[in-house]
């Protein structure tokens, strides 16, 4: 049984608790939109703008953005609006015709890369990024077979969702899909994740086989968000690198959540690991909420398909997206944004470590820079997962307008993943509303 | 044996003979981009901007655009443009918060197809579309088999690039796709095309069955567009569309190429063909280049996928996208652009089929509106497919400053799709340097 994927989904039988204009937009929605467009928490926001780490009702209330990684350079980043706006009025077009920006921003982008990552293709989301990285590193190992973790996410494609385990029961894996247990310290008995990560993996490999299936790739979020946040110890992921090159097939590292400097340590989430993927997924964060996307990648991994499967996106690599993506890149290095992560990520983490002293439902605390995940258990002693308490401080904290979400195996780690130029008030502001909602939940307010 | 997609690509074994601002850019973008990034014509063209109809290259010159369909209310539109500053500008995010811009356009969008189709989900580019209709038809028939045209495009996903022939041999079919001929009706020894087609529908349909696969869905690009652009009569889609209810499937109508307008009668290809889908599929011309796609559906078909499969598409629905996706429909509407696209492609196809009357190599023009497909041949008795001069004809014109493209299954089929506010006058143009053009081939020069 797979647990939901989103623990603080709005719950339409509770729409009539809500205000008439909250109602009838709830009701426009359902009827134009269907019911596959879920909303965040108990009572919905109806944002109306944002601007750096702030979002705003449709009543004026502002909201600490603590959840947002997409708008990764802050809300409405003049640089990024100005770059949009400029190129949306000189031109868009795709790319059978020559043009500089493209090629600006990609070796701009690869240049952020190992020197062995020198190509890049340009998509749309990270979704059609993945679908992409399957049929390359299919065609390069001549497998099929896929490793990815117990709760991995990496997309919503007929081929990516069959290796996405955390879209729950309805879309059934393949069967040329294995998955490993997260790289998970406490449930591993402490015993050397490294190793067990990649015996899992070599596990994985041999059943593939005797199944008839040669393995294709491992492929991870390199922070292992959906599945609860696993950052440390930094290096774990290089024995089952190695174990899947020996194998035949090749790494892939899916950098949609850490990619772009949240984890504040480097630019890439891999690069913690002190590994080099094949193969890199690249998307949210990219154009600031603009659509681009795109697979970096070994130019000999690449070679033969890009040669032959005639691939073209017709969207991917515009000169708007461009221009946008070319923006984020240059306010993270003018902006710091990475040193910035690193410091203030540090210092939220430190604020959540001295909470959990004070209250044993956090469990424990991880991540990296910007990527933090926070347990909530409800038997400190045995870990008990506390979904329930998760819903009820996301709710908690939306009502002290900071907006903030939840997600692992159980729904029950805080997601916390702010806009990079997120300065240590925020931070204070947000650890003492944190303090107030647990103090309120202690004393049962 | 497939052939190419593309008859008027760039060959980079050419590249010494252009200028060295040409070659730098070729090396720059193969040795980033790598092999996959395919140019048009033996001379590619550099662009720096666009407007209107035209587009320009970096020493000045101002092409007339004859192909591009994502620009389709015409290049860097002040109005889109002007959404597209604004709504960057206020607020763009995911549709998890609720927004009104998204519900706006939805509802604006809906409003144009019949009343049964009044849910939409939005994506972001036509693969990821197609993909989706793939899932939903499926999980609403219960059936796997898919139904597609000899030479059919429908997107570049793993899932559809298997249902999509024109990518050639390197990407196999799946054993649960069936192709049928194009609605030719010259190659249907003028038989009735409707009634020819459902019964090639029909024999697919038979022939899954009798390999234990139930039949999932029919899906057509309603102006045939890579088959070559087939339009009449109109209405023969719709025996077809019978034939695949009859046998418990969906029809999935693939708009991406006539919708919004282009084919003049209607705001969608089915339209013309009395038909009701089940689902349709939206891309390119959505956002004028900002990428938007959308699956509009029967509620009914919808429903339990919506509900089970927890889809999110972290852009899609995205509200600088719905904004410029909002103003496109504004600009149809008050410029008229459908009347305009029937008013000047008429003109259009009148002026082709005089010429074709001039000129025995361009053997037959059909297509409706902006639509529109002119095959040349070498035997005209035999009509005998030209594509050697296919590609002349689109680099001639490329010389005279007239972007132009050709598809079908044979690549010998000029493609005719210009922005929807093209002309009597450019139209003109157009036809007078077609005319030079077919006459320099005649005299050899």
């Amino acid at each position: 049984m797979v647990k939901p994927l989103m623990v603080n989904a709005f719950n339409p039988a509770n729409a009539e608790r809500l205000d008439a204009p909250l109602r009838a937009l709830l009701e426009r929605r359902q009827r134009v939109l269907g019911p596959s467009y879920k909303l965040f928490y108990e009572e919905p926001v109806h944002l109306v703008r944002a601007e750096g780490v702030h979002m705003y009702d449709a009543e004026g209330n502002r909201y600490l953005d603590v959840y947002n990684n997409v708008p990764s350079v802050s809300h409405c980043h003049p640089r990024v609006v100005a770059a949009i706006a400029k190129q949306a009025a000189t031109l868009n077009t795709h790319t059978r015709y020559l043009h500089e920006l493209i090629l600006d921003y990609a070796e701009k982008l690869v240049a952020t890369f190992p020197a062995e990552l020198s190509n890049v293709m340009f998509t749309c989301t990270g979704s059609e990024t993945s679908d992409l990285a399957l049929r390359v590193a299919r065609n390069f190992t001549g497998g099929t077979g896929i490793i990815v973790t117990e709760t991995a996410y990496h997309g919503i494609t007929s081929a990516v969702s069959e290796i996405s385990p955390s879209l729950g029961d309805h879309v059934p894996l393949g069967s040329h899909v294995r998955t490993v247990p997260a790289p998970d310290a406490k449930r591993m008995g402490d015993a050397d994740v490294g190793k067990t990560f990649a015996a899992n993996v070599e596990a994985a490999i041999a059943d593939l086989a005797r199944h008839g299936v040669r393995t294709a790739a491992l492929i991870v979020d390199t922070i292992f968000s959906s599945d609860g946040v696993y950052a440390d110890p930094a290096g774990f992921l290089a024995p089952a690198v190695d174990a899947i090159h020996r194998a035949g097939g090749v790494f892939i590292a899916d950098e949609v959540q850490p990619g772009f400097g949240r984890t504040g340590d480097s630019m890439w989430g891999f690069q913690r690991h002190g590994v080099l993927p094949d193969l890199v997924i690249l998307g949210k964060p990219m154009g600031n909420g603009i659509p681009i996307a795109g697979l970096v990648a070994k130019p000999e991994v690449l070679q033969d398909f890009a040669l032959k499967a005639r691939y073209f996106n017709t969207f991917g690599g515009n000169p708007v997206s461009c221009a946008a993506a070319l923006a984020v890149l240059e306010v993270i290095e003018q902006e710091q944004l990475m040193a910035n992560a690193k410091k203030v990520g540090r210092y939220m983490k430190d604020g959540l470590e001295a909470l959990a002293q004070q209250f044993p439902s956090i469990g424990a605390v991880r991540g990296a820079g910007f990527f933090i995940g926070a347990d909530l258990v409800s038997d400190p002693a045995n870990a008990t997962p506390d979904p329930a308490l998760a819903t009820r401080l996301v709710n908690g904290l939306r009502k002290r307008r900071i907006l903030i979400g939840a997600s692992g195996p159980e729904g029950h780690v805080l997601k916390i993943r702010p806009p990079l130029p997120f300065s240590i008030e925020h931070a204070d502001f947000f650890l003492s509303a944190m303090e107030d909602t647990l103090r309120d939940e202690q004393t049962g307010i």
